[in-house]
Parts: structure tokens; C-alpha cells; sequence
């Protein structure tokens, strides 16, 4: 059979008067989208029209919290106690679910955004207030994470989690990725994020920074839309998909096939 | 039959490190609750606890939304259009339903704060956007009101609609309250706001300015804590409504009485 | 003797990771600069940096304060009282100057933003607490205003007013703008901009809507740099009144002459 | 001759509607005031309303900069950079100037708040922001600090320090507190701080944990108000360190006679 992917980006992360990234381009090429829920970035009104775009196009809804730091855009590490994350992830999730059910549609799933979403891969107490956010609002909810202490606290909870492969880092033998401080942590060249994307897809293997093979299980793919050249390559990488034969469906659809229901 | 009369206070109004009302002796008075969602007052911790110590203790939990202005507690008027009004009343409902589902609960109702519930009983685009807000993301909630444009707006989007009653303020000959800016408008004497209570909830009736009797519906009855002797007169209302025969009970069981399902 | 005058034109109107505005090419043109200070856009990090390129360019330093609404970039109307105003407008007034205090310069100028820079110019309240603000903090400063409330009130307290004119805005023949609700209220040709600017500073005449010439005074004319196109007539307006002989220089050396020192 | 002492307080530090501590009560014993600057607490209203209460009875102004994070009243660590802290601290800074000049008054000091008050003390890249804030805003302005970090980095700026003692905690052998962690580390007999506070202006000698006797040099002292208790104990230091002889004064007039002008 051949094989399904969703297709993710960032999304709504404008706020007020200001805009970033080219929405309107991505909300073309990607199957789901994250969505800024106020707190480093997106506001009621940009959320709600992008909300309604997704439902219009069938592209599947994710919340996208953040540590409270619009100046900082989510970027900044805040030392807050597990419960105050956990709660802050409550409310913007379900401020989302709001929009979600004023459009007739559901948030499907979350994804914490920025340094936060650095962190639940390695802070448990993180990982658990973001999976106890998640659990305790609707434990239909798709957890998007890489593998590490989210996906395990998410798991833990009977949460699905959806895995997210990100092909232009590279990865460590273990599976990790290469730190961005490290030189050649990040890759430039189109073609060959392509090529990685669709081998990642259809073999469910990764050459890693030493050259060796790594599997690697990819749910969804991390598209990136801040300028004109990375959404040239988010289109490519979705058309190269597709000629190789891939399906590209939303999240729920994708782990419809691997959480079958009993 | 003897009445039953639901008993609202504001709730949940601190933030940060800051705490306004009497939340904890309150909420063994009333028996519903106006939450807010974080725009006037609120926090995401502070939603989580006051949501909490209701589902606790059966009190009804109520959606208390504001124009975004933390600074200002809401009372100031901004000059938003109906399309924001309504994607920050989403936004507030959403996120203060999310705790309500963590709790294993839901929100009953909704009731605008301060200025914006000022301008809602006289504003058909502010309370379109307010009904709006309910009936897209929960056709099932009640919205409390004062008649006027919210609750014409409300029924006419087929919302069931808690008229509330305010014992401590004078009333006109139309059933509109006396203008605060008027000497009077205002009532202090506690026993004659408790008198004008057991009267309102158990003969539909009150004294207005001008000494005639005048037909009021209430389904609910306003209650205040911000001080010391705020908190004596709530809990005086209750035990007198209670000697009277009066059933205190959340709005939602009040309501079923009103709109039995066909 | 030739004419003197300056440009101006509003700057540092990001926050945290957004960008609005071509700051760097309009630094070359203007000779005075509106910085946000934080309350409609701006944040302690552009402010830094804008004022270090004003003090390294040369161009004076103006305050561009606003009413506290982050959303809606200062442009929708707040309740506020005369207090309220003239204590925010201090303190963002406050802010600014200790920037251009860091980098060895001082603040020359205040303009109101958005929805209050229009309320000053009717509003006797908010002009007072403008002109107070600006009074009390510092007697020296100027105030930019179009004639009205606001330099009415700037005088009445012994501040100097820099007169704007606005040349891409159709003027009544009372002296006021024709409002922007009206056709024909905004000018697009750059041509026409262009000279209506040069005949303004060089004559001291406007063309009004029914076409008569009205004297106008302008210290200082308001550029725009939100677009391309913006910035390139902005550029044009600057060759164009140099081509004409006219001097253009920051708001301070320009008052200098209007107001000698007795 | 007589000892001269300064004592100082945090104030101003309520939001909008929210009020925190005793200001009108602790204005009557403090000499200097750390007064909130709006981004851990604090607003333009209150702001101007605190520092006009300064004036009128010659208490000296601080400023009390903080993280911008008002839900945590700035308790919480953010990870900001050194230049977004000197960039957030010349704003604050800044801010409460200009309340101090629009009551003809200065800003004499400044005394960091919360968390970025207790990293200044060790973390060198925060206390150089704060520092070169403070040097490049105003090179008059007083630092209030322990020893440590910000007060080497404010010496090493030319800038005047003012130690501060705290008579209500635990010192070590090296003059360091006992951390709050430690059971002890707090002192709560009102008698015992008393004494402490008066050996310690007087005989500048303090009592440490192991028993031993400990040199401190104190230019003020911490006062707390935020219950009735702790207003009380102020009241009580000041009238027995007046009882034991010792002048009370504005840190500016301590510090006069440290740092004589050459």
C-alpha cells in the first residue's frame, strides 16, 4: 500500500496589525496546520479566519501553545512550576477548541510551540503538564511530538502521539537531532531535503551525520513558510511526495491507520 | 409550588499575585458563578482553581467575558467592531470551557462583564456579537442578561436566556434600572435589599422609584462581594430566601423548569 | 532666504519578532522620526535601536505615544479619562527619553499616534492631558499638531507647536482634512503629492476640494513608509524640495527659526 | 556623631484596580521608596499617584524594574539576553523618571526587583545590564544592592552603591543570606529583627547563623508591608532606631556623606 503523510506548518502567527510568514501560500501545500493560540503570537481575530480557512480546505486543526511571551515570540525559556504550564496550555487550547467548534470542525491536535516545545522533549514535568492538558480537555486529541519525555508522558496518558520528522536537521545516530549551534546542524540545499523527505516517507529511513541508515517513523512532516524560498520548498516537497506515490491526508487520517480503532 | 431562584456572583477576578472579592466565602452562598476568562481579571491559574472549587461544590459555572483591558477591569468602553467583540467572546468561552472539561464539567452560561455588559443591553451589534460568540460554540448555553438587545439577540438565535434580577438598585417605571449617575440609584440598607429580594423571587413584583409595583421576571439574583459587608448581605439573602420557602439552585435546573424540553 | 524644513515620518513601530515599516530607507529620507514607545508597537529592544540609528543619522527624536492597545496598533478609541491619558503619555514619554538619553541625545518632539493623534486635534480633555504631559516632563519639547485642541492647548502652556501638513490629504477650505470616509479624501497620484508638497513649503499654499488656495503653514511634512511605493515618493518629496532650494533639517533647528530665543 | 540611616520599601505595587501592600501607611515610616514601574507591577496612574505621595513628604524615588512579567510579578526567571534586560531596565527606568520630573523631583535610586533582583547578585551578564542601564540613563542615580555582582558592576561604572541590610533574614560567615530553602532562614520575632536592625545601624555588626559576630555595612534598610503585622514592625524599627539615636533619611542624604563630593 502505499504510504500516508500529513503535511504541518505554523500557522496565525500574526498578531494585531502585524503579519509573518505567507499563510495564505502554505495553507495550499500543508494537510495541518499549527495554530498560535494568543499567547506568543495569533490573536481572536486571526485566529478565527484561520481557523475557517482550514475548515474550508479541510486542513486539519492543531493548537500551538506557548510559554506567555509575545515579546519573546515563545522563544524565550520562562521558569514556570508544571502546574502553571499545564494550565496555560488548557486555556489556549481551549480557546482554539472554541473557534474550532464555532466552524463546525474540532482541534485535532497540539503541538507546543517554540522553547517549550524544546523543553517537553526533555523536561518530564513539562511533558506531564502539557500531556495532563491535553488528557484532561479531550483525550481524542493527537499529541505531535518527537520521540522523547512528551511523546512518552502522552503515551502514558492513552493519548495517540503523532511523530513529526523534520528533513532539513540532521540527526544524530541515536535519533536525535544535531544541536543548532553545531555547524551543519541545519540543511540548505532543496533538493537535497527533498530527496531526505520523501526516502524518510517511503522507507522510513534517514542517512545520519556520521552516514549511516537510521529509522526513523515519520507521522508528519515539518514544512517551514517564513520567506519565499521556503515556500517554494514546501511545494516541491509536497509534489515530489505525491509523484512518489504518497498520500498526503491530515493528521487524523493518518493516525487513523495506526491507532485503528479496536 | 415554591420558586426557585438561582444566586450569581462574580468569581475568579484576581490575577497574578492579586486577589479581589471574597471568592472562598462566596461560593458557599451562591449557587452559580461568573468566571473571568482573563481579559479583565482572570488568569489561567486562577480559571483553574475557581473552576475547580465549584465543580466541587455544585455551583454553576459561568463564562464572565470583557473587553480586553486588564488595566482598566473592563469598565472602559473600546471602540471594537461587532466582529471583534464576538472573537474575544469565543476566545474567553473557549478557554474558560477547557477548564470546565478538565474538571469534568460545563460551562452553563455566559454573561458579559462591566462596560461590555453595559453596552450590550443597548447595542444590537454588541449583543449580536455576543450571541454570536454562545450559539456558534454552544447552542446549549444560557446567556444571562437584563432584557435588552443581548437577550432579544439571544432568543432570536434560539438561546435560553436567565433574566437577572438587581435587588440593590432602583428601578423605572419601564423596568430599566435608574441610571447609577442619579442620587438613589443605588440601594445600601441591607434589610430593604433583602426584603426587595424575597418580594422579587417569591411575587415577581418590586417597588419602583416612583413607589408603584412593577412586574419583574428574575431567574436569577446578583450578588456582590467586594467587601466585608457585601459578603453579610449575600449570605442574609440566602437565609431569608431559604425561610421563605425559595429553592436555591444553579441556573441550569432554574432554566429547566423555564424551557422544558418538548 | 530659502525654506527650512523637516520630514517626518513614523518609526519603530515592530514588536518582539515583528516588523512593520521600511525603517532603514526612511532613515535616509526624514529628518525627524515618531518612535513607538511600547503601547501601540515598539518594544524597549527597537527603541534602543532606532534611537541609536536617529542619533547616528542625525534625525531628531520625537515621541509617539499612544493609547495602551497593543491589537489594535492605537487605532481604535479608548474610554480613557484626561488622567489616564496624561499619565500614560508620561510614561511612554519617560521611556523614550531615557533611551535617548543612553545614546547622549534628548527627545525634541511629541506627536501623538493613531486614534488619540486624531482625538487631541477635538478633544479639549485629551489635548490638556497631552500638553500637560509634555509640560511637565519637559518644557522645552515640541509639540507636532495639526491646528486644533491639541496646539491650542501646547501654547496655552508656553510649549512650541510644529505645525504638520499632510500633503497627500485633501484639505476643506475651513483649513481642517477632508475626512478619509469621504472619496477623494486621500491623494494617490505621486506627481500631483509631489508638487501640492513643494507649493506648500515654498508658497505656504494649498489647493482645497473646491479648489481655491488656502495658506497653510507647515514646519514639517508627514511622510509614509508602509509600502515600496511609499518609501520611493517619500524619496521623491525629499529630491524634489532640495531640487526646489528648500533646506531640510530636524524639527529643533527648524522651530529655532519660529521661535528665536529672546 | 550619630549614625544616618535610610529606610526603604518596595511601593506602588497594585495594577489597575488591584492594590497590594499598605503605601499610605508604610509612606509614613520608609525615607526612600522602590517604587513599581508597570512590569512587574505597578501603572502610569499609579505610578504618578506614588511618586507624588513621595514628594510631598520627601521620601526618596527609586526605581524598581523588573522581568516583564506581571502575572508572576516578576518572581519567575525568563531567559532573557544582557541586552534585553539593560533594554527593558532603561524603559522602566525611564518611565518613573518622568513621573519624578513631572513632580519636580528625581529618581535617586534604583533597586532591582524579584527574580532579576536576586540574579543580579550573581549572574555578571545581568548585573552589567542593569549597571551600564543605570550609568548610561543617569550617572547620579544610586544602585541599591547587596554585595555582590551589581554592585562590582556599579562601581566599576563610577556609579554609588547602597548596601542594603536585611534585618528579618539569616546571614552566613560570608555575608551572604541563608537561603530561603533553609529552615531559619527568615526571622519572624518582631523583637529579635528590632535588635538586629538597631545593632546593626548602630555598632554595624550583625549576629550570623554559626553565632559568631559578622561586620555589615548597611546604608538602608529593607522594610516589608505587606500585612498589618509587617507594617507594624517597620513602625517599631523606626522608633527604636530613632530611640537609640540613629537620624533617618533619604538614601541621597546617606549617601552624601559616604561618597563626599571631592
Amino acid at each position: 500500500m502505499n504510504p500516508t503523510i500529513d503535511l504541518v506548518a505554523d500557522l496565525g502567527e500574526g498578531f494585531g496589525a502585524y503579519r509573518i510568514g505567507n499563510d495564505a501560500e502554505l495553507l495550499d501545500i500543508v494537510s495541518s496546520a499549527n495554530i498560535a493560540c494568543g499567547f506568543h503570537a495569533g490573536d481572536p481575530d486571526i485566529m478565527h479566519s484561520t481557523v475557517a480557512e482550514c475548515v474550508r480546505r479541510g486542513v486539519g486543526i492543531g493548537a500551538h501553545p506557548s510559554f506567555p511571551d509575545l515579546r519573546g515570540f515563545g522563544r524565550r525559556a520562562m521558569d514556570l512550576t508544571e502546574d502553571e504550564v499545564r494550565n496555560d496550555v488548557v486555556y489556549q487550547l481551549g480557546a482554539l477548541s472554541a473557534f474550532a467548534a464555532f466552524h463546525g470542525a474540532r482541534v485535532s491536535h497540539l503541538a507546543p510551540h517554540g522553547r517549550l516545545g524544546n523543553l517537553v522533549a526533555t523536561r518530564p514535568d513539562y511533558a506531564a503538564a502539557v500531556a495532563d492538558a491535553a488528557a484532561g480537555v479531550d483525550d481524542s486529541l493527537i499529541v505531535l511530538a518527537q520521540e522523547g519525555e512528551l511523546a512518552r508522558a502522552a503515551r502514558a496518558r492513552g493519548l495517540r502521539v503523532a511523530l513529526v520528522g523534520i528533513a532539513d536537521r540532521a540527526y544524530q545516530e541515536d535519533g536525535t537531532l544535531v544541536p543548532r549551534s553545531v555547524p551543519g546542524a541545519v540543511l540548505h540545499d532543496p533538493q537535497e531535503i527533498v530527496e531526505r523527505t520523501v526516502r524518510m516517507v517511503c522507507e522510513g529511513k534517514i542517512t545520519t551525520v556520521s552516514g549511516t541508515d537510521l529509522d526513523v517513523e515519520a507521522d508528519t512532516v515539518l514544512l517551514h513558510g517564513d520567506n519565499e524560498g521556503a515556500v517554494e520548498l514546501a511545494r516541491l516537497i509536497r509534489s515530489e511526495l505525491t509523484a512518489a506515490g504518497v498520500r498526503i491526508a491530515p493528521l487524523a487520517d493518518v493516525l487513523a491507520e495506526k491507532y485503528p480503532v479496536a
